[in-house]
């Protein structure tokens, strides 16, 4: 039979937990080898048969995440709840609250993830750099706001945005006309920056934390191409001050399980706070690799409120290079050229169909020189990709 | 439904390819985090529902691997079978060759990990070294062997032993009756010797190898309880010596998939080889968290002919220790005091229930001293077995 019922989750013997991922895309399915090790049982809630997460989880029923009735059923038979996205709605939330389930992070800090204007808000309250910024209504306060700060500004949708969807440099008003067409806009000075930063960490709900190095990210057209692990040549005063925001946001927020808190690197010393996710994230997967306690078990540990693992790196520098989808559906060829050129890069695949700009995996090269180990994973991943052919 | 039908296997897109392994045990389930992040699909014929295995894979029908009919209808869905173990019968194996299923290792090698008497024969012709031995069928071969090797002597079922079943420490023929009438028994000498090591590698199908450094093993009462990689205080020649015949073993064999060699370190410049296994092995535990590419994704490339990972540790020493069951059933409890005792112990579980003896995990710690690393991963295995309380 093609498709299956899928099953309740088989727990695994000595009461150990089953831990539920609400969607299905790569974050949940790197959750599924640690899971596997610490002796877990994962759950996962797809929105389709075959999602990434799907594919490689006994457990997966198909089911909205936007449904009551399909969310609370699959929550019914987990210990506790976590998130592959920010998409659930808050109606979701709160029935699944009522009926007693454990939500790691919960609604109410879920809601800085969710929503842009509360996060701004909220970072602004605690006195930690943010970027100017404004929640307008009509164009003639992005005007005023241009006029203010300078165009061009950044206009974003509040919530539902990823990967540069949901984001416009706005050199007008006009530019930002068909966001307001669809809701309030949060508004954002456009930083001049040297280059970006993220720092990773984990909170359980008693409230241990542990935080991995500050990396640097390489953006290109809004989507994360390269992490370097930790940032080359960060001041460490920085660092400290960084890693320092991000707990106390961590705190603050009552965020549990990763946390992610990408940031604006204004001129090696000064930093403003650009985004934060609350879920493992693309500039921790370099952890998988190269550090003790990669993000997906940290996460894992963080939402069972066990005790968190060391996220001491186990190599002086390792880089990450995505790989988007090219060309071509058949990766197969060029991932074995990979595996052969280089034995050293360790390459993760999503089980995602290709298609133009879609992030279907990465690869991690551990080593001491990051600009050469950037050039290596680079080769992988384009290589894999198909924008280069030797 | 607890007891849903299994799915066949649900492909990758990109003509990824489906591994099948024979057997759920704890081996096949350490392939299924590597298997998800190489983007491959993994498939298990299983004994039971909740197997190790099936607990983590989507695709564990459940099977006899003595039954011609189950291992062909299941093979039918993979593009290469592996093993768990190495208890399938060769009448199976013959099945599946004439179905024109890829058997990785090939039956024609794997019949040197089955029979022992086979392996000692053509371990011999290699001129490597071994133990002085006979195949035997009556107690009077077994007095004529002691008589000239001296006693005790090592008797063996050339078929079907593991963790020390089937193996009795004979002081007289008396001692082996029970053993041969059952079928021709295998007598070895028994070998004085400092420690025990071990040497792993994986072989393609192509010819490709890569071995992991030599590694010390450490049994009691015949279960391996402990591995130290690299062996510590090896003489270089030693280790060059004992990986030569590893690989040459594989290669005059014809081992795909990683081969395990154990060994007897006679006098720290001698060694000859104890045992055979075709299969990632306890004595490669350490390679998931102490190199780069761990043994469960290097035998999942190797069967496919895929280009082998780097065997680099990444780190200067790693210990391994099993953990074995102990009294309690429950060891959530202990699993956690071991987490939050120290950050860096790495704890890979079953999904197996408790039985006394019984291997239902193991822990990895990786750093610069042998013997505090090994006093660190004995405490954490020994007090998730309940044997020490503090």
């Amino acid at each position: 039979m093609d498709r299956p019922a899928s099953p309740r989750p088989l727990r695994s013997p000595g009461g150990f937990p089953v831990v539920g991922i609400i969607g299905g895309g790569q974050l949940a399915r790197m959750c599924a080898g640690p899971a596997a090790e610490l002796g877990l049982t994962l759950a996962v809630l797809a929105d389709a048969h075959d999602a990434s997460a799907a594919q490689v989880v006994r457990c997966a029923p198909v089911g909205d995440h936007t449904d009551v009735e399909s969310v609370l059923s699959f929550a019914a038979d987990c210990d506790v709840v976590t998130f592959d996205h920010e998409h659930v709605p808050a109606d979701v939330l709160a029935a699944l609250e009522a009926a007693g389930a454990i939500l790691q992070p919960a609604p109410a800090a879920l809601t800085y993830a969710q929503d842009k204007v509360a996060m701004r808000t909220r970072v602004g309250e605690l006195g930690i750099p943010s970027p100017r910024w404004r929640a307008v209504t009509s164009a003639a306060q992005v005007a005023d706001f241009g006029a203010q700060v300078g165009w061009p500004v950044i206009a974003k949708a509040p919530r539902g945005g990823y990967d540069g969807k949901g984001v416009v440099v706005a050199r007008s008003p006009e530019d930002a006309a068909a966001l307001l067409a669809a809701g309030p806009v949060l508004l954002e000075e456009k930083v001049v920056f040297q280059r970006e930063l993220a720092v990773l960490l984990a909170r359980s709900p008693s409230g241990q934390a542990a935080a991995w190095p500050v990396v640097e990210t390489v953006q290109e057209d809004g989507i994360c191409t390269e992490v370097i692990a930790p940032a080359p040549d960060l001041d460490p005063h920085l660092a400290a001050l960084v890693t320092h925001a991000g707990l106390r946001i961590a705190g603050e927020l009552g965020v549990t399980g990763v946390l992610a808190v990408e940031l604006f690197d204004i001129d090696g010393e000064h930093f403003v706070v650009n985004e934060l996710a609350m879920r493992p994230h693309n500039s921790g997967h370099w952890s998988m690799d190269g550090a003790v306690t990669g993000q997906f078990e940290q996460h894992l540990r963080a939402v069972l409120d066990l005790p968190l693992g060391s996220p001491r790196p186990s190599a002086p520098v390792t880089v990450m290079a995505n790989i988007l989808g090219g060309e071509h559906e058949e990766v197969y060829s060029a991932y074995r050229h990979v595996m052969a050129r280089d034995p050293e890069v360790k390459v993760h695949l999503y089980g995602k169909g290709v298609r133009p700009g879609r992030k279907i995996g990465h690869v991690n090269v551990s080593g001491d020189d990051p600009v050469a180990l950037s050039a290596r994973a680079r080769h992988a991943a384009d290589f894999i990709r198909g924008v280069i052919d030797e």
